[in-house]
């Protein structure tokens, strides 16, 4: 029997240096996870000695992630001062290309909002230097948002749609910017003056997918995200982690073929699931082209205020069309289903902005085309993080990444004129 | 922000028991997975100290899991005495309820093949009991083949087609078998005469995809695996992990609905995938209703074989019904591909006995329907197992258990007479 890549447990690939490391992203986790303690009961809880311990936390204090904080509460005897996050040295920050804006978000290691920034814009009518250019400028601005609360960034994740080359930080391949084979993040690694922090590509629907794990639903650990722009694609946390596939592409929901003979799609092919159910298709079906709904120079937003405004007034035919949306979305929504049984499957993007006309529809969908009885547990929930899902996505990865190896924050006391033991 | 259930790095849930665990399968593994070693060796590799693994390895030879091999080759000074597996001592069992069969494999702690049983019946005609009867006769027959080698059955993990609540050993409905709600641990846990192993219940595609995971693919982490008999499942393994869903439902690919408009499928739904790529369906396309190959006696491989024969030999309806099945089977494979970018997908059962007439037209499929170049780095493979990929992946589980927690196989020494430290 070969050496199985699949297993159940723990890797056995473990060093000196990597398990100093491990350890101490597990005390960092712990505290974010449990709450401030003092050191003997997270030594405790952790299974580790006391000495051990003293050592990873004073390495945290070094590189300011950790503090210690008031003393423990309700203690028996001399109350023990307790270790706590120190929050706010470190931000991870997400950005996004959209074909309609461009957008920025920090979260501080307390998971708080430190920035917030949006441009709209029209991608899909501009090179990507152009594009990139502008989100270099508000990517600027929010760096100096970072250093007005003294705190610095510890990592830069942008999200696109489209096929996103990981290990290159490329853009392969996004049909509805036009674009092909564009080098993201060396572009935004120029623009940006050769910055000191690492910056990542990641597909839009992927990092809305990890906001949504990090952002309170039930079942959260078992999440599909199908997320709808003029493109569709998704995101998968299967059993706590996401699935990214082979070569990160993983999510092309929008491009499953669901009509062989149906419509062409701006992939080229026909009858792709977004052809049914990406926004373009709900406007065909809700509006002439002349209607000023259909404009295009009206903002996204604004757009969907008016399908919601005319669907409450009970408008005959924008009911029909977000009924029709929604059917597609929830034949599409069993297929998934069927082969992946998530706990929870998450409208959003602009499924979410018309979700309550569409959440029915889509569940009774659901409960016809699932094998499962009661669609194998699957909900279906709206998203409430409106288009800031893939920028807080982002900015959640970076910041996940300072857990995962605390490490990447530079000491702020040099290690001969530190406490580390 | 609330407490993340996604993460990127291990567990911050360790106590000092399971701790003690984790280090017993992280030695246990680390010496399957890179082969024997002195302690020294062992101990600079994991990163633990040389006391805490000779303790360990201590209690792992007094469960009888380790033992004391040569001396260390072409080592300099004195050589050590290397720790190697010792792997006979107990076995894993898998079984397998099908609709054509019952059968029974063993793997030791090796992989190596401990026993292995098979009983051709037809389960679809009878009464969930007397199948389960039969296979406990057949069960008892492989506990004695593990009896004569001087090994203890570690579990029994049971694969089945249809959809099984895994927590409560249940088979919940199987259309093919035409069971719904059978209680099939437990009534094998009765038939077995309540034996000390722990007995588990898994649909029979995802046992065939870690079958496949432990088989040597390449890509092995990423494996899609497409089980064709009458009915059609699969199983996902992403990232070195099996993607079983919220109630362990994943993995119903046959039940997706492809054709609305199709043929009605044994679930009562129409259109399934299964009805287009089914054993069924190609044996409607390929023969007539009197024609020998369809005679209901006929076993599944002299059926397969008959296929096969017919189709090297040029025959024109054979052909045009291979291509037309390998047709649907692609395009069903490009949607799974647009979802989740596997490195391989692994045809596997009937698929994989006629796939030298289905592989191209599947790649091409692929190549044709996945949006990423190079159906996004996807490729295609025939799997070697047989029929004996789900019996081989509920053996491959039970083994697994082990390396998971040592713990489960008790010690052969008392603690008290032991060299625990």
């Amino acid at each position: 029997m070969s050496t199985p890549s699949w297993q159940h447990g723990p890797s056995a690939a473990a060093d000196q240096t990597s398990l100093r490391r491990a350890n101490l992203g597990l005390v960092l986790r712990n505290l974010r996870d449990r709450g401030p303690r003092p050191r003997a009961r997270l030594a405790a809880d952790l299974g580790l000695n006391k000495a051990t311990v003293s050592s990873l936390v004073a390495e945290l204090t070094a590189r300011g992630l950790v503090q210690d904080g008031g003393a423990e509460r309700g203690a028996v005897g001399r109350p023990a001062t307790t270790v706590e996050i120190d929050g706010r040295r470190v931000c991870g920050v997400g950005a996004e290309i959209n074909v309609h804006h461009v957008a920025t978000l920090a979260l501080d290691l307390h998971g708080d909002v430190a920035s917030q920034r949006r441009l709209s814009l029209d991608a899909a009518g501009q090179p990507p230097e152009v594009v990139i250019g502008r989100l270099a400028t508000l990517l600027a601005a929010t760096m100096n948002d970072l250093a007005e609360r003294d705190a610095l960034p510890v990592g830069l994740v942008v999200g696109s749609a489209g096929l996103i080359d990981s290990a290159t930080g490329t853009l392969a391949l996004a049909p509805n910017l036009g674009w092909r084979g564009v080098p993201v993040a060396a572009l935004l690694r120029e623009q940006l003056g050769e910055p000191a922090y690492p910056i990542e590509i990641d597909n839009e629907a992927n990092l809305a997918a990890v906001a949504e794990a990090t952002h309170g639903h039930p079942h959260q650990g078992d999440i599909l995200v199908i997320h709808g722009e003029v493109g569709v694609g998704g995101g998968i946390i299967a059993d706590g982690r996401q699935i990214r596939g082979h070569r990160g592409y993983a999510g092309e929901f929008g491009h499953m073929t669901v009509d062989a003979q149906g419509r062409r799609c701006g992939c080229g092919r026909r009858g792709c699931w977004e052809t049914v159910v990406g926004l373009s298709r709900l406007l065909d079906l809700a509006a002439d082209p002349d209607d000023p709904v259909r404009a295009p120079n009206l903002g996204l937003e604004a757009r969907l205020d008016e399908i919601n405004r005319r669907a409450a007034l009970g408008d005959d035919r924008t009911l029909v069309a977000l009924r029709e949306v929604g059917h597609g979305l929830g034949i599409g929504a069993a297929m998934l289903a069927n082969a992946l049984n998530p706990g929870v499957i998450v409208l959003s993007g602009y499924f979410a902005e018309v979700g309550p006309w569409l959440r029915d529809v889509v569940e009774a969908e659901l409960a016809a085309g699932v094998l499962a009885a009661d669609a194998g547990g699957t909900t279906v929930a709206l998203s409430t993080l409106g288009f800031t899902a893939a920028v807080r996505g982002g900015a959640a990865v970076a910041v996940e990444h300072v857990f995962d190896d605390p490490t990447v924050v530079d000491r702020r006391v040099p290690e001969e004129l530190g406490v580390i033991s």
